[in-house]
């Protein structure tokens, strides 16, 4: 019955295939990707590459001066590490700054509580009674006025998951309940950090208010004052001042920093791997995203030693300000992705940006991918020995290569173990020590495998333009 | 063999017994003692103490406003408990405050360093050259005048132990080597923190200066940013800017706060137990010292609870200021130890200061011990079930019972694992969220089997006036 069920399979396969000639990958590059992948687990090259990053540039908020740094140390990087083409492309976007923070319980229990401003939020000194929600749901049920002259506090505790899905939850509340929030009355916001430590470090990330609403002050509180401040709201009326020293201020530019590695005969088809450079400035930003771009840079850089380039061209991006609204991925999307000729240069992409854990699952995914199932299986059975399983039908690009994959760009998933990533993520604790070395070297093996065999494939990953989704009434 | 062994061990304590008469417990103190010990372990009143103490007070530095709150709140606390005399005593002592601090990398690798003034630190701005040292030994091996204009950095990293001995080393290196690197002319001061953990929290606590000497702003370092300043300084020379804003304000009156459950027979003699009851300013004091209070007030409470009072008064003592030098105890000492007959009703004395995890050994110690043996090795037996292990000739008083013994009088040892003490100890991160009830109950139960049973004692544990030590030439 087993022989059976797969002889069957094969035959839709092969029938699959006939009416779109299926991408293969040939069995001689399939012999180097092997060597490629115990050749990467046994160099250090990516760990050099973040401790580099992480050392000498430390938190590189996008548009501070630590940001413009960390472009020049990119395109020194890439050319230190033997990369055929640097270059790189500007990225123009609103710039935010923060120069302090502070919050504290006011009155019988005055105490002063660790917070740090979200992204995007305006200054100014509030001082209010605490209304706390357990979750954006139940400040949404809130009676309109309810929370004048209040400060919201939304309550709502991250669980741990190997692919970080309660991220959903808590990323919408650091997004969408200021606004609501500001819509009930409330003069300021506070809620428990997006995150799964035990650790005075609270987590910052974006914000954004709705049009029409005037921003008022909006920080995350470390779980443990998270803990604090519902134990005394819990005892009876509980009042903070919240003073936050940051906004936006003018334009900043940035730029994409590209590297690459050119292909021997199709060099102007490109596979794209990447991270982004920037940071949040709590931390100096390890594993958000100084592991992504080091994993990359290794894995490109490891390619480019072999003896014969790959039959299509490498390209290595260190993503602009990916924090504040996938700037580097948009400006990259806009000047590659544009066309349909464009899109039939992009062979596939893939960012990482999930941390530093080992990869447990791969996947690809693209407008139109009948003729790469094969393909995708071979790169997963030549991952297979790293502990990664093939995902059929599971993943997304990630957040840099989510606006090209809109326009059409294929993508591959090279999903990594989140499970400890929301304990640092944001924080002041995202430094270098967090990383463990063997974890990343295993990240950049995978990369390097899944990159030279998407650029020795013989035929495409689906990648064509998708039509222009028209407009919800 | 075995069995003439302990035949012959027998005779020998025997014999022992004659020549001073031997303490005992008397058997109906056992069976109470079994029963409190499993009340103890089903109560949760160790923990309703700490909660509210770290939550209605929070941090609560010697001296400031939330320590006076914490004296009421002590008191307060131990009326509720039903304590039969509650009543305060003052100690006075040299104020210090904490109103700021930064650090930073300057130069073309500018970054932000987390770190904390040490207690009684000066204020001031500092920038010079790091010169780094492994550890205590080094920096006194530098040549005189070395640090001219220069920051001394000690980067000593203290190892995880259960009894955690190598604070001995992070300790010393926090009390000394600020004067021994103004002796050799640095301007300022930075070590890796007295810690054990990854996170971005500095371990604060107190130094001082040698006589004669012009302090320095000496501050710690988190870990994870002493690791970053050590690679930096092995790049090449490395600049920091240091800004401390706190220091000395005058002498400040706060107070050791007393309750006590009045014996039934000998209510003059007293068991002490306690914890302190200040705090570091930068967590909420919940493994240093909130445990502490909350196991010593909940071990009294049960006690009071009992049928019938112990034969001698149970005294539970939250004791002021530890933090910046054991000013409570040495006013405990001063006020119930100074003469032979104070020492005669100090019946025995211990303190929990070693954080909320389980108590693994116990002993008893003082100038007298021999006719304690085997009362301590019968509470040794009765705290066994708790997974205690008697510990003969180990151990030593907790820090505010330290000066009552040192002028004679008789102290217990209930030894902590304090594995991950150092984890959290003097850093934001001790909070409440760190302590784990059922281990903290099990420390209940211990102290309060312990100091029932040596209430009950029929004799001592070997109090007596210590010869005055003649001062050294």
């Amino acid at each position: 019955m087993r022989y059976l069920a797969v002889a069957i399979a094969a035959l839709l396969a092969t029938s699959s295939a006939q009416a779109a000639p299926a991408t293969r990958i040939p069995d001689k590059a399939l012999a180097t990707a092997a060597q490629l992948r115990e050749q990467a687990l046994a160099d250090n090259t990516g760990w050099k590459v973040v401790e580099s990053l992480t050392t000498e540039v430390g938190p590189r908020l996008a548009g501070s001066e630590a940001d413009a740094r960390a472009v020049a140390w990119a395109k020194a990087k890439f050319e230190q590490l033997g990369f055929d083409k640097v270059w790189t492309e500007p990225v123009t976007f609103p710039k935010w700054e923060r120069r302090g923070e502070k919050a504290e319980v006011i009155g019988p229990h005055a105490q002063p509580l660790k917070v740090t401003a979200l992204g995007g939020s305006p200054g100014g000194t509030v001082e209010g009674e605490v209304v706390r929600f357990a979750d954006l749901a139940a400040l949404k049920a809130a009676p309109e006025g309810s929370l004048k002259g209040k400060i919201a506090f939304v309550d709502y505790q991250m669980v741990k998951a190997r692919d970080g899905k309660d991220y959903g939850n808590g990323g919408a509340i650091r997004s969408r309940a200021p606004s609501e929030a500001i819509r009930k009355g409330a003069v300021g916001f506070v809620m428990r950090s997006a995150g799964t430590d035990s650790h005075r470090v609270p987590h910052t990330g974006i914000t954004r208010f709705d049009d029409g609403l005037a921003p008022v002050p909006a920080a995350a509180l470390s779980v443990p004052d998270a803990n604090q401040l519902a134990r005394l709201v819990e005892r009876g009326p509980t009042r903070i001042r919240l003073s936050l020293d940051c906004g936006w201020d003018g334009t900043a530019t940035s730029y994409n920093v590209i590297g690459e590695i050119t292909g021997r005969e199709k060099p102007k088809e490109v596979v794209v791997i990447g991270g982004h450079l920037d940071s949040w400035d709590l931390g100096t930003g390890a594993i958000d995203d100084g592991a992504g771009v080091g994993i990359t840079m290794a894995a490109g850089h490891l390619i480019g030693q072999l003896k014969q380039a790959p039959k299509r061209t490498i390209r290595v991006v260190a993503f602009a300000n990916e924090e504040q609204g996938l700037y580097g991925g948009k400006a990259y999307a806009e000047a590659h992705g544009r066309t349909a000729d464009d899109l039939k240069l992009h062979q596939i992409g893939a960012e990482s940006d999930f941390g530093a854990g080992r990869i447990y699952a791969f996947n690809t995914g693209s407008p139109a991918p009948e003729g790469s199932r094969e393909a995708t299986r071979q790169i997963a059975e030549a991952l297979a020995p790293l502990g990664i399983e093939y995902a059929p039908d599971k993943g997304g690009p990630g957040p840099d290569i989510g606006p090209i994959a809109a326009k059409g760009g294929a993508w591959a998933w090279l999903a990594q173990d989140g499970t400890d990533y929301f304990d640092l993520h944001h924080t002041a604790d995202d430094t270098l020590d967090k990383i463990d070395p063997k974890a990343l070297a295993q990240n950049v093996a995978a990369y390097a495998v899944f990159a030279y065999l998407a650029a020795e494939a013989d035929g495409g990953f689906g990648s064509e333009a998708k039509p222009t989704v028209p407009p919800s009434e």
